[in-house]
């Protein structure tokens, strides 16, 4: 058998069965071993961004990675910004890179470049396989890689020749590796500040935020009258009817210091002390008060669902009762299209067990609460903050759960970047509902041009955050790679639009047409 | 004057006058810079590849950089295929990369990762600004370094406090380094190899590709008795009526070995000895045959066309008459859509001083033999072999020369990389006709599959490679981001739309519907 064989009947005996794939020439043994075996699911996209954001919202969703199969570096680049989000959110993700034969690299070939060096910065877990013998252990390593809690991007970079050589007999299960536990003083620790009165806040994310995890830390927060918050962009966050709440901390630095202004004692679990997103002229780069104590419970890799409950047990709070969001319903608007009568259409008839992908910057702000009394849901966000990955992670999300209806709320700015996702979720069928937010333009950019204190707000300067010249055409767009579109120009219509596209399977794409003015921002 | 002000006047100093953009927040200042100056067009893209592709075809036409200005590391990872192309073209092209403030890295915010890290890869010359006070200077040397004969890729990386922070003075005009000469023994070798009888090849990239340099080399061969070829792709080839001809090597090893079989001698100018595209189980990676002696008369950055003037005068060729190609049409087809009526029709109407931006991979094969004498051109090929670049340099090259037509062929898989970029031409009313050929299906993938001795050639296997599922609507496409499209599926049709094309000015496309069957193949 050769490289390419043995290497895939590792990665299905690990449990690896979906691969996003844009392959190239130097690739062609690893498709013809796809083509052969009957255990890997292939995806087919038209741009490696698509590939490695797929494989982000299957690893979100399912737990597990997904591969993606890309072309040496330039392939491994196009998809970097999406990887660079899926590491962010610490999802697991296996990545395939083909690259040139091991004696064909010394001649620097025109697709010749270093693909090492472009894969560590977006990586966890980097290896080139040096022949066809190692290959199949190799790839074992990068499951094993890729799984660690709560997920880490594994990059194997496959030279030609190690595929299309005879290889040895391919690798079976290896153990998944367990998060760690916290050990039992950093418990002790936490319980002792949650008792001394001081206000304290809890900020969670990652495997604190399992349905289980949030029931712990409702558990704790009720009992010590702490305070729950979670990270702006997490990779899934489980809401509504039936889950216990957690605050969001704000994006913009004024009020996100003001959420937690009050705290004297900041406890995290599965995260980190929480920081600006960006730097601003003047203003602190902390969002937390000055002298404020700080105490790790578990760190990002280390079990979080097990250390809230190893809490809860030494504070003894198991029997308090939990608060969980009833189903409430904000009721619709009529008249014009707006942030807001779009929300309200979202939470009316989002379906139970929907998973959300928002991506709806500006415009999309008030889903989010108004969602928190909606059907249970998931909630996938942003965590890199490199804009283009909604479609692509609809995508994965859609393929690990093929029976919910994913929804991807997404400003027509960030969509650009990845539209060829379009195309896929065409060819693969997927049950997408995504909504533009079409307010024509970079409104986030125009709204940080004025915090950052720039001073020119002229035309041309403007003109650089918009984009109405010429319009972009969403619906024509979506018809143009084999998705439904439709034009919402009233709430009503959207209204319409959206209730049925909640009933009715398949992809399609909502362009809601916003007219959303900042020019008093200058 | 804030950092961003005088980093921009040292580039608009130094004859930088360009900026093909997608900024973000940690660029605003320098958004208000380019908005507050005169002196700096900007050019909004909607992905980065886009803006990276466009400062790779300025390079080559201006023959000076034009700048980018693009979104911290995912912002550069997003343009990192277009810069490899630019990279392996030598082009000139200045990177701007915003970064995070300077004292806010340390936070590791969502957007942060190694900038310096993702660049080298794709860059000749890599500087992260350490202040503001350094800004200015730091600008410059990146200035002189992508001036480096033929043309480097430097990247200046500039952390937002950078940019805001009170600077010095802008730089003036620095002197732009000019091509090393090559030492007299080299010619004096040349000259020798070409003296001594032995059937010899002559090898041609970069500045020897000049139209002055192929006048030289046409009389050093005719002298000699050597034959001219270049380099399968090159940055850039001036052909047509009333240039010097010379041959392309092939991009199959089979048929670029037959080319040069009967060297036993090798002279390379500009470029270095002729190596596979990829390697292939069982066939060698070396075009040239065993035994064939090799001297590198000039190397990428040494003055060739001085090279190549030196050795006419060692010769004593300066007499000799030119080969200059007449003007001569192919005439037109009728009936069947084909490559070749494609070939004939582009060869027929193509205007004095095109320039044409070639990605037309399998389709497009007889283009280039059928337009050796059509009304004179400057060809442009994918020189990284990194697919997408041809609608981007395409926008460049318009930017550069906008007196010029510019004719893009393009794949129809590889133009959904960069699809996005027809907003731009659409934004900016550039001259650009692209042609589509669709056939379908990534159709160099079905045949290299065959080539590299992989087996499967199953539905599951080609459905990897098939772009049919749904059909893509390049019309569609076109018309969605503001440029008008026409779709062709006879010769006639074809042949009207494309003369029409080439006397009317503004961005269009024409999709050619091909049915290019390949199925026996396997």
């Amino acid at each position: 058998m050769n490289g390419a064989m043995s290497l895939l009947k590792t990665l299905t005996n690990n449990g690896v069965e979906v691969c996003f794939t844009n392959p190239g020439t130097s690739e062609m043994h690893m498709v013809a071993a796809i083509g052969q075996t009957g255990e890997m699911r292939s995806i087919l996209s038209l741009f490696e961004g698509v590939c490695t954001g797929a494989a982000d919202g299957y690893g979100r969703i399912a737990g597990k990675p997904a591969c993606t199969l890309l072309h040496l570096g330039p392939g491994l680049s196009n998809g970097s910004a999406n990887l660079h989000n899926a590491r962010k959110a610490n999802s697991p993700v296996i990545n395939l890179i083909g690259d040139h034969a091991t004696y064909h690299k010394k001649y620097d070939a025109p697709l010749n470049s270093d693909v090492i060096g472009l894969a560590k910065p977006v990586s966890h877990w980097v290896r080139s396989v040096a022949d066809a013998v190692s290959l199949p252990s190799d790839a074992a390593d990068a499951v094993v890689a890729a799984n660690i809690k709560p997920g880490q991007i594994a990059t194997l970079i496959v030279p030609a020749d190690c595929a299309w050589d005879e290889s040895v007999d391919p690798i079976g299960q290896r153990a998944t590796p367990l998060a760690p536990l916290v050990n039992a003083d950093s418990i002790t620790k936490a319980a002792e500040m949650l008792g001394n009165g001081k206000p304290t806040v809890i900020l969670m994310s990652n495997l604190a935020l399992t349905e289980q995890s949030l029931r712990f830390a409702d558990q704790v927060a009720q009992h010590s009258n702490a305070r729950l918050f979670c990270d702006t962009f997490t990779s899934r966050l489980p809401r509504g009817e039936g889950r216990c709440s957690v605050e969001r901390l704000a994006y913009f630095a004024e009020q996100a210091t003001l959420q937690i202004a009050h705290a004297e004692q900041l406890i995290t679990v599965g995260t980190k002390a929480p920081v600006g997103f960006f730097a601003y002229p003047g203003k602190v780069g902390e969002f937390y008060p000055e002298g404020c104590e700080i105490h790790a419970l578990a760190d990002v890799h280390e079990d979080a669902e097990a250390a809230l409950q190893g809490l809860v047990a030494e504070l003894g709070a198991q029997n308090q009762a939990l608060r969980l969001n009833p189903l409430r319903y904000p009721g619709l608007s009529t008249g014009e299209i707006s942030p807001e009568s779009i929300a309200r259409a979202f939470s009316e008839f989002l379906p139970t067990d929907a998973i959300v992908v928002d991506e709806s910057a500006t415009a999309g702000f008030l889903t989010y609460p108004l969602t928190e009394t909606a059907e249970p849901h998931d909630w996938l966000s942003l965590t890199g903050g490199s804009i283009g990955y909604g479609l692509p992670t609809s995508i994965g999300a859609a393929v690990a759960r093929p029976e919910a209806k994913v929804v991807c709320l997404h400003g027509d700015g960030g969509a650009m970047y990845t539209i060829q996702s379009l195309w896929t979720m065409a060819r693969e069928q997927l049950d997408i509902c995504i909504v533009i937010f079409a307010n024509r333009k970079y409104q986030i950019l125009q709204i940080e041009l004025a915090r950052v204190g720039a001073q020119s707000m002229n035309k041309k300067t403007l003109d650089m955050l918009d984009l109405s010249n010429p319009d972009l055409d969403f619906v024509g767009l979506a018809n143009s790679m084999g998705v439904a579109g439709y034009k919402a120009t009233t709430a009503n219509e959207f209204n319409l639009m959206f209730e049925r596209a909640m009933k009715e399977p398949g992809p399609r794409l909502i362009e809601a047409i916003l007219d959303v003015d900042v020019s008093g921002l200058g």
